[in-house]
């Protein structure tokens, strides 16, 4: 046995967080593409069978009470907000990232007010973040200025609408500064707004801490909520009463069973939400986000793992892969990392197709990256060795 | 066994539809509200377990290509037209009804051009499609005019962007006439925009046929879908290319795994996708819509039946409840007919409270209004008339 594999062998041991992997359906294959689509979790196939057998099939239309469909967006809401630092009452689930990308961003123009027509957008950010930020500019008046999440300082200011900033990076896996960001974004005026896609479930945010505006993110990577689980929306409490939704849906009515023919948004953060929840992806989330019940499992854990994981990773390739071979695009320093790895390499495309085909899946960014997240949950240290063996014997 | 109980049990023995009565799971309870939400279908819980263990607990991210999970909207998109008389390759499935309504009426608005600057809104309207209505009109720079579809030709003119109309009457089941309306529209040099919620699955619409320009509806009633199962969006085959979607997120990018920074829209009716499609409950309405395959179920036996229910309904509701004591507001035209009855009762929400003690099980809408749905997929005449008979013996 290799010294890199003697030493995964003694970090599994070690792994607090090792008996959670019992909990996600797993085979032998090396499972990095958890900040794509996380695996399944145990839970969620029996809850969903009793979702549909028994709440939709045997109460049907009484389950929108009984079964507390109706209640859901705001009580998963409050699920996810522990591990996003946020006090209950100020998240909703529902929709696509999207959707609510379009609602915060709209929601923060109207929040900034008067002479302020400028929203600054990541460059880099995850390509829908900045189509539907354009939309949101083109249906509010304000322009879009797209500029590196290093360069936001320098052209906030008194015009400077709205901030919307990828907490990590989707390609590289760069973790920007929260903290840091939003208080500049505060101190030029502005509504600061942060997409979690990358960072929820992977290492702690801090909404309430730092004093985040709106933030979204999506449930599917590392919260493991399954493939197209809907997103969620946060609105810090003092804001709430400002939300003004460009997606006034009913379900977000002040008394939505009045059938009343004047909009009259309810207070809180389900204001937010906007049509009929889709009850069978929300309830697997809901089932999904049991794991993080269990003992000794927090979002600290996680992020010390998350680290030792990447970092365990990154010494391995560098022993396996000839040098230069590929090169790593994310951020050496711990507060710059998030819970992926992104490595250079020219034929990353073929790369990742063989990579898959002996049991390691990452996936492919083009034209040249590969991409692969670590979940904490249940990616142990001996994976982390037999993917970077794996990867330098391919490319050697 | 009186005469109406007789002439049920005559009826159903004659009844073409009765065998696709076994295709959903049902007890002894006479369900009247497949309006709000179908009955489940034999067909889903099956499918939904394959796709929660085998799709995402052992392909996980393969089943993005493996299991089509990419392409769902679309391909279901073309298994809903049929049954709304279009052609395939003009709808989507994804999103709720308000998002849909949202994306249809701001397209609208856009493809309607300069100068044109109301939208007309039916009053009657289910409250959100009116909220959003005005959302639409807040961000595009137009004005709302409310009115009833009755009124419809009469405010038509120059200024006319947009109408957007119910095919039926959420409350009264009233049938609006589609091919006038929209023909009245389409002369007015406006847009029509048809909210199919009430109809589709229940009766004819005609989209093709009628040139009817955007029409959006829910998936979770006639179609039985599910709980918050996704809604659809058409967009006629020669608008497609003028669809100017006010959330164009990055699943209708021309390219949406080209990562792109600028948008660029796709072609055809996968315009109309906006994020990541919510996998489970999309799939789960695929599996609703198999029943429509069955021999002899088809949209035109399906409204004959509706309206021989419908018809037997009242017939029973004469007969058998006090005169005055309730007073339908469901138009007796069959032209003018849906699937559903409603009756207007004083103390409709303690009798409905009651008749679903009794196994009855309809809605009580606010304030006054008894609603009963009638799926002609699953009920049967027996079960109109004991609808009615208890509903008189509670009310005598």
């Amino acid at each position: 046995m290799s010294e890199l594999a003697l030493k995964a062998e003694k970090s599994d041991a070690a792994d607090e967080l090792a008996g959670v992997r019992s909990q996600f359906v797993l085979d032998d294959v090396v499972y990095l593409d958890g900040n794509s689509l996380g695996a399944l979790p145990v839970a969620v196939p029996g809850r969903v069978e009793d979702v549909v057998r028994r709440q939709w099939g045997e109460l049907r239309i009484r389950s929108w009470d009984e079964s507390g469909w109706w209640t859901a967006p705001e009580r998963i809401g409050d699920r996810i907000a522990p591990l996003v630092g946020a006090a209950a009452g100020q998240i909703v689930v529902g929709d696509s990232t999207s959707v609510n990308v379009f609602k915060a961003v709209v929601a923060a123009v109207r929040m900034a007010g008067e002479g302020r027509d400028e929203i600054v957008v990541d460059a880099t950010t995850f390509p829908t973040d900045g189509y539907i930020a354009e939309s949101a500019a083109r249906m509010t008046g304000c322009t879009v200025r797209p500029v590196t999440p290093a360069e936001v300082p320098d052209v906030l200011g008194d015009r400077t609408a709205a901030v919307l900033l990828n907490h990590v990076d989707y390609r590289t896996g760069r973790l920007h500064d929260l903290p840091a960001l939003t208080a500049a974004v505060h101190a030029a005026g502005a509504v600061a707004v942060w997409d979690l896609c990358h960072s929820a479930g992977a290492l702690p945010v801090g909404l309430d801490e730092h004093g985040v505006d709106l933030a979204v993110g999506c449930t599917y990577k590392y919260l493991n909520g399954g493939p197209g689980s809907p997103a969620y929306l946060y609105v810090r409490s003092d804001l709430q009463s400002r939300f003004d939704s460009p997606l006034p849906g009913w379900n977000s009515h002040a008394e939505p069973f009045g059938m009343r023919p004047a909009y009259e948004p309810a207070p809180g953060a389900l204001r937010g939400r906007v049509g009929t929840p889709d009850i069978l992806s929300m309830l697997a989330l809901e089932a999904a986000l049991d794991v993080w019940d269990a003992d000794g499992v927090s979002v600290g854990a996680v992020r010390a793992k998350s680290l030792a994981l990447t970092d365990f990773f990154l010494e391995c390739v560098a022993s396996y892969v000839p040098s230069g071979r590929v090169e790593s695009v994310t951020p050496v320093a711990h507060e710059e990392r998030g819970s992926q790895v992104a490595l250079r390499c020219a034929d990353a495309g073929d790369v990742m197709k063989r990579l898959i085909e002996r049991g390691v899946v990452g996936d492919f960014r083009h034209p040249d990256v590969l991409r692969f997240g670590f979940t904490p949950l249940y990616v142990g240290f001996a994976d982390v060795e037999r993917a970077a063996r794996v990867l330098g014997e391919l490319v050697r």
